[in-house]
C-alpha cells in the first residue's frame, strides 16, 4: 500500500471559496462571519476530486492520501480568532466529506483555528472535534500565524504545552505547515514554506520538547526544508550548542516527507536521513504542477524518485506505508478496521 | 590558488568588541555613539588572526580569504542609522587593517551601514569609501535589517536601485548575508541565515532585477540556503510563474558558496548547480567550529569535500580560483597587480 502523507484540498469547490470571500468581506464591514454555507452536493465534490487528485493517484500508482484543507488558504492572519474558528470548522468538515465520499482513497487531516497572538490552547476544541467526530488522523500546525513575520514563540515554548498534551492524549501527529504569505518579500511556496520548515527544526534542536513529550510526533514537510542539505551543519550545531546528538534529541519524534521535486534532492535525503524518519508525500495538486522538461514527468510525482532509488524493497515499504502506520496510529487503526 | 570567498573576522580583538558595547550603552543613555576608539596594535590584530584563520588556512591548504566584519555582529537592528554608520566604518577599517597586515592571505570585504527602514541609498557613501579607500572587493548586503521579521522590501524593489547602480559602477558583487537574530524563535546560524538565503533566491525568480542590471552579481552563501536541495521546486516554480528558465533569468548573476558542512550536501550542489556558479567558501571560524565525529575532520573544512569530488581538475580550479576572479574583478586586479 502506498500512502501519500501530504495532500491538500487545493481544488475545493468554487462555492466554498466564495463563502470564504464573503466571510472576509463581512468581517471587514462588521457583518456575520458565519454566513449560511452554500449547498455543495456530493457530486460537486466528487467532480473536483475525480479529475484531479484521484486521477493522479491512479495514474501514479499510489493508493491513499492524507487530505487536509488547502494550506495556503488557512490564512490565520486574516480576521480574528472567531473568523479562524469558523473557517477551520468549515474546511475540516469539507475534507471529512471528501474522505467519506472516497473512503478507500482519502483519510482526513485537519487545520487548526489559529490566530496571531491567540494561545495554542484555543485550538484544542477543534482538534478534539476533528479527531473524535470527523475521524482525522493528523492536524496541520502553523508555527507562524502572522503570515510571514515569524513573530510567534517557538514551538518549544510552554504556551504550546496544553495543545501538545492533547495531541499526545489523542495520539495524533502534526504536520508543521505555514499558510499563505502576506509578506511581499516572501513568496509562499518558494520561500516561506521552506524557511518555516527549517526554522522549526532548529527550534527542536535548541529546546527540550521531546524530553517533556517523548511520544509527540511532528512531520516537517517539503523534505524538511533546508535540513537534509545542511545535515552536517545541524549535527555540528547540536554539538556546538551542547545538545545531544540529533538521532536521540530530535529524530525520535520528527519525520520528513518526500516533497522534494527532483531526483538528486531525494537521493540526498535518503543518504543522510534514516529511512525510518521518511514518509512518502507529494503535495499534489500543489505548489509545483508542471512537467519537468528534463524528465518528461510531473515535478511533484515524487513516487518516481523513490521508485528509482537503489535501496531495499523493505525500506521503500517503510517510506510508502509502514512509517505512516506508525506515525499516524489513527490511520493504521482505520486501515486495520477495514482489513487493510 | 585557492580563494575562500567567505570569511568573517569572528575573532576580532576584545577591545574592538568592548567599543561596540560602549557604543550601544551610550546610545541607550543618549551619550556619544562615536566614543574614542581604543588603540589596538598591529601585534594584537596579528595574534587574533595567526592563531585562528591563518593557522587554519595553512592547515587546510587554502591561500586567501575574502575577509569581512563578523556577520552576526553587524546588527543593523541595534541603535539607529548613525549608530550603524559609525559601527560599519570601524569594522570595515579593522578588516582592512587585517588585509594590510597579511596582504598575501586576506582581501577585505565590507559591511554596510544598514538600519531598519533606512533607504539603501544611505549606504552608498560607505560602500564607495570602502571600495575606493580601503580596497574592499565585495560587500555584505543584509536583506533583513530588522533582525528576524523579514519586514524589508524584496531585493528587487526599486528602493535598492541607486545602491545597485553604484555596485555596478564600482564593479563589486555583494554577498547576501543577514546578521544576528533578535527573534527568539529563529536561531541565527541554524535557521535565520538559511531562511534568508532561500528567500533572496525566490525574490530573484519573482523579479526582473537582472534585466535591469545585467552585470549585477550576488553571492548567496551557505550553499544557497535550501535552493540546490529544492532545485526541482525552483525550476518548476519558475515555469509555473511564467518566469524564464533559471539559467538565463537568475544564474547569470547569482553564485552559491560551498558553506555546506558535509559531503552529501556538496555532492548534491555540484550535481545540480553549474560549476561556473559555485565559489569555494568555508566561513571558518564561524557557525560550526567542531570536528565531525563521522569524518574526524572539521565540519567547516569544506575544501576536503571539494577535493573528494570526482570532477575534472579544471572544474575544481574554477571553484577554487577562476570563478572568484571573474565574480570579484577587484580581487582579480589586486592579484594581477602582484603578479598572481
Amino acid at each position: 500500500m502506498i500512502i501519500d502523507c501530504h495532500g491538500h484540498y487545493t481544488t475545493s469547490p468554487a462555492a466554498h471559496n466564495q463563502w470564504r470571500d464573503q466571510q472576509k468581506a463581512n468581517f471587514k464591514t462588521g457583518g456575520d462571519i458565519d454566513p449560511a454555507y452554500p449547498d455543495i452536493s456530493d457530486d460537486q465534490i466528487r467532480e473536483t476530486i475525480e479529475q484531479n487528485q484521484l486521477r493522479l493517484l491512479r495514474e501514479r500508482g499510489a493508493d491513499m492520501t492524507i487530505f487536509s484543507p488547502r494550506a495556503s488558504a488557512m490564512e490565520p492572519h486574516v480576521g480574528d480568532l472567531a473568523v479562524s474558528e469558523t473557517w477551520a470548522r468549515i474546511c475540516n468538515d469539507l475534507c471529512a466529506r471528501v474522505a467519506q465520499l472516497f473512503p478507500d482513497r482519502f483519510l482526513p487531516g485537519a487545520m487548526l483555528p489559529q490566530s496571531p497572538g491567540a494561545l495554542p490552547a484555543t485550538t484544542i476544541p477543534e482538534l478534539t472535534r476533528a479527531v473524535e467526530e470527523l475521524g482525522v488522523v493528523t492536524v496541520n500546525l502553523n508555527p507562524d500565524p502572522s503570515g510571514g513575520s515569524f513573530s510567534a514563540p517557538p514551538l518549544t515554548d510552554r504556551s504550546w504545552y496544553p495543545f501538545f498534551e492533547k495531541m499526545v492524549e489523542l495520539d495524533v501527529p502534526a504536520m508543521i505547515h505555514v499558510s499563505g504569505s502576506c509578506n511581499c518579500a516572501m513568496h509562499a511556496t518558494g520561500a516561506y514554506y521552506l524557511a518555516a520548515d527549517t526554522i522549526a527544526f532548529m527550534q527542536f534542536i535548541e529546546g527540550d520538547l521531546f524530553r517533556d513529550f517523548p511520544t509527540l510526533r511532528f512531520i516537517i514537510p517539503h523534505g524538511g526544508g533546508a535540513v537534509p542539505y545542511h545535515w552536517g551543519r545541524y549535527r555540528g550545531l547540536a554539538d556546538m550548542l551542547k545538545r545531544p546528538p540529533l538521532a536521540e534529541h530530535v529524530m525520535k519524534n520528527v519525520y520528513f516527507d518526500t516533497c522534494v521535486y527532483h531526483q538528486p534532492g531525494i537521493d540526498l535525503m535518503f543518504e543522510v536521513i534514516d529511512v525510518d524518519n521518511i514518509l512518502f508525500g507529494s503535495e499534489m495538486v500543489g505548489a509545483v504542477r508542471g512537467i519537468d522538461p528534463q524528465t518528461g514527468h510531473y515535478f511533484d510525482d515524487t513516487k518516481r524518485y523513490i521508485d528509482a532509488l537503489d535501496i531495499p524493497a523493505e525500506d521503500k515499504r517503510k517510506v510508502f506505508e509502514l512509517n505512516a502506520r506508525r506515525v499516524y496510529p489513527r490511520l493504521d487503526a482505520q486501515l486495520k478496521a477495514r482489513g487493510l
